[in-house]
């Protein structure tokens, strides 16, 4: 840490990921990461020799997570709001980690710039979910731009993974079960073939209410489904297996 | 019953379906209905208004199992092997059920045939769902036709559905996880929009192993997750659930 350096707004909020040290800028009354980012992360499966790109990154809680859990060769985050990379940077330097997380904003619907970057191993998302149909939404609003398809769609974050990846490379994508039609055929349309899935519950019992899809770019067909994930018991507690992937065990 | 007709072959058994007094003839060490053809029927929105079609039948417990439970109109039944068909017919005539339940002994493959039907309210289907791709099966083993691919494939049955729905009918298949990337694209390619999933788990915290999906023939896109199912509990017996769709409750 440069002590010289002001990392923090008067409206952030510096939070302790409570792994291996690791810190992230956020605002105090804006969008906080949640359990997907969390969840996205654990599912992921990377590698030392990995460089990795999470598109729709916020203020990049999955790219520290994943360095964090994996220590890949790097890690690179791309946004469109300029405000939330810079808080994203701030959290690198804060971090020390100025030579593995790396920090774009950029439109991932500039498929030209894509194509310039250098493939990735693995392309993590965890896009906005809701469709972009529920009346007129402030197009200032950075809530509902993380959380509603205004302004790129599902369509957009696949087909820029499939510019992204290299060949057999993996996209990690965190959703809501009520889009996985739209998921699989995507994918599907932009040759990113689904491999896994994962099933999230509120509880035992209870419809799921969020996926995490696993595709490979160019991947044979052959979809394996994973056991499905409890959030709370019967008690209302978190699951052994929530408090696991928090690293809370 | 007629006493003077003789309803069963050597090598065949009269099964009670516990279901208002119906039974089924099946052979003895053939292909006998199991949990998928249950599960199905139960998964399906069937009103007594409805006429009804039930694809590669086999000996017909699904539209007996329809009929059984809801009442509808007319169950009919389609399969392509003539022995199969013969086995439906005597069971029909076993169970006095000539003015509801129909068996049809055709190619669901010959769509000018499906064409001249009468449009359905309702499709159901258990199809075989092991890809043909498992080395040489023997073309005249019936177990065989019946669990692999090799008279008829996921696509066949869902174009042959499109074919016999009505506007805005509804399809109801049981498959396996594995195939869900596979039902979803070809749904949407033959413009039968997922609506509805349930994942049935063969214990509390398994992966599913069998997935049940209602399609609407151009339905609008939402799809919906039931609850899961979980056939066996932590003792290794039926659950609640399971006794309740077999009637055993």
């Amino acid at each position: 840490m440069d002590s010289n350096f002001k990392y923090t707004m008067e409206d952030e909020t510096i939070d302790d990921l409570q792994l291996k040290g690791l810190n992230l800028i956020q605002k105090k009354d804006g969008f906080k990461f949640g359990i997907d980012a969390v969840l996205l992360s654990d599912f992921a499966c990377v590698k030392t020799k990995h460089r990795v790109i999470d598109l729709c990154t916020g203020t990049g809680i999955v790219p520290f997570l994943i360095y964090g859990k994996y220590s890949p060769q790097s890690v690179c985050g791309l946004e469109i709001q300029e405000d939330m990379i810079d808080m994203a940077k701030r959290s690198v330097k804060l971090n020390s980690l100025e030579e593995k997380v790396f920090f774009l904003n950029e439109d991932l619907k500039n498929i030209e710039f894509l194509k310039k970057l250098e493939k990735f191993d693995v392309v993590t998302v965890n896009p906005p979910y809701k469709l972009n149909n529920a009346g007129i939404l402030n197009p200032n609003d950075k809530l509902a731009i993380a959380r509603h398809e205004m302004l790129c769609n599902l369509e957009d974050v696949i087909s820029a993974a499939r510019v992204l990846l290299k060949d057999n490379g993996r996209m990690f994508i965190v959703h809501r079960p009520e889009r996985l039609a739209d998921i699989f055929t995507l994918m599907r349309k932009y040759k990113i073939e689904p491999k896994r899935v994962k099933m999230i519950h509120p509880k035992m019992g209870k419809a799921p209410n969020i996926v995490l899809v696993e595709g490979q770019r160019d991947g044979g067909a052959y979809l394996k489904w994973d056991a499905p994930l409890y959030v709370y018991d019967e008690n209302g507690k978190y699951t052994k297996e929530i408090n696991l992937i928090y690293g809370r065990s």
